[in-house]
């Protein structure tokens, strides 16, 4: 089975080659890393003001947003799916207050 | 077969009526939309920042961490990651640039 | 004597009226208080990435970029230079760490 | 006369030197350039949260721990108020849309 993920990394993987005039994936690969990750952060403002806002259906387009650039940053670092499931495999072991103060540190 | 986002609704879910002083989560619940919507803005900030310096670790950390923010804001929202896998399915008959344009505006 | 927040302040009162297609600051404000804010937080992300790349010059661009967005806001909100100054000379009788954690609180 | 920026990059100069300990500048230098930057994005993102929620009070409070953090971070790159102030100048010979068109460029 695919998953949302998945589906994702397919999706930018096969656009990755396109002409980017043509692909607005190929485009934003050929920004680089700062460029992608600009547009990852302005994506999570626009889920963040939509969170504030109680607008039900911005937050679900704006989720959807971060979710594509999220994914196309890890196109661009070599990180797959996979990767991010085993980081949080791994800290299902430890829970509550007790995991998050493990993994922040400080 | 379940996905990681959908075992992180789960884990949530799960822990919503804990006690706030036992648990990470109810914890962050408590704190209310504003509240955690911060902490997406600053697991995003992370995110975009380990991105630039080149830290792959550390962008499978913080991706995690930003996974699973957005995934208490979606819980505190009632929104599922069906929801967003919807959305997305939507958008890929649509492709590219263009769908870029479609789904941006101005 | 003028400074440069009182001048951004005065620019953008004299512009408030213009017509968006003429002005910029008209334009922006015609977007609201959170089409502002989201761009607010676009130039602080752009800031942070010329922070981490040590890009002198781009941090120098984007936090001129920073402020003349963060008077925008200050303007829609009815808040003045003086409102800030206030808030800061206050905390300035307070010092160090122990400030810090005055004005943080948790 | 001095100014609010100026004012607060003479505290962050007088306290550079100080025991991390003792004091919030010292120790937030010596977290590094990732780490102010980190800060100052979640300044900005508490901004733009309390800019959303329409919480006047908020949006002074955050503006002014935003305007303080950026301080560090010009004070850890050398860069003075004056030369934002000298950024902002130059551009006030250009305005409006045309103005924005040309310093942002695409």
């Amino acid at each position: 089975m695919t998953t949302m993920l998945d589906r994702l990394a397919l999706i930018i993987t096969s656009r990755r080659g396109a002409n980017p005039s043509a692909s607005y994936v190929a485009a934003l690969l050929a920004k680089g890393r700062a460029g992608i990750a600009k547009k990852l952060g302005e994506e999570a403002v626009e889920t963040v003001i939509a969170a504030v806002a109680d607008d039900r259906a911005g937050m679900i387009a704006e989720s959807a947003d971060l979710l594509f650039h999220l994914s196309v940053l890890w196109a661009d670092a070599g990180i797959t799916p996979d990767d991010i499931d085993a980081e949080l495999a791994r800290r299902e072991g430890v829970s509550g207050i007790a995991e998050k103060a493990a993994r922040k540190g400080d």
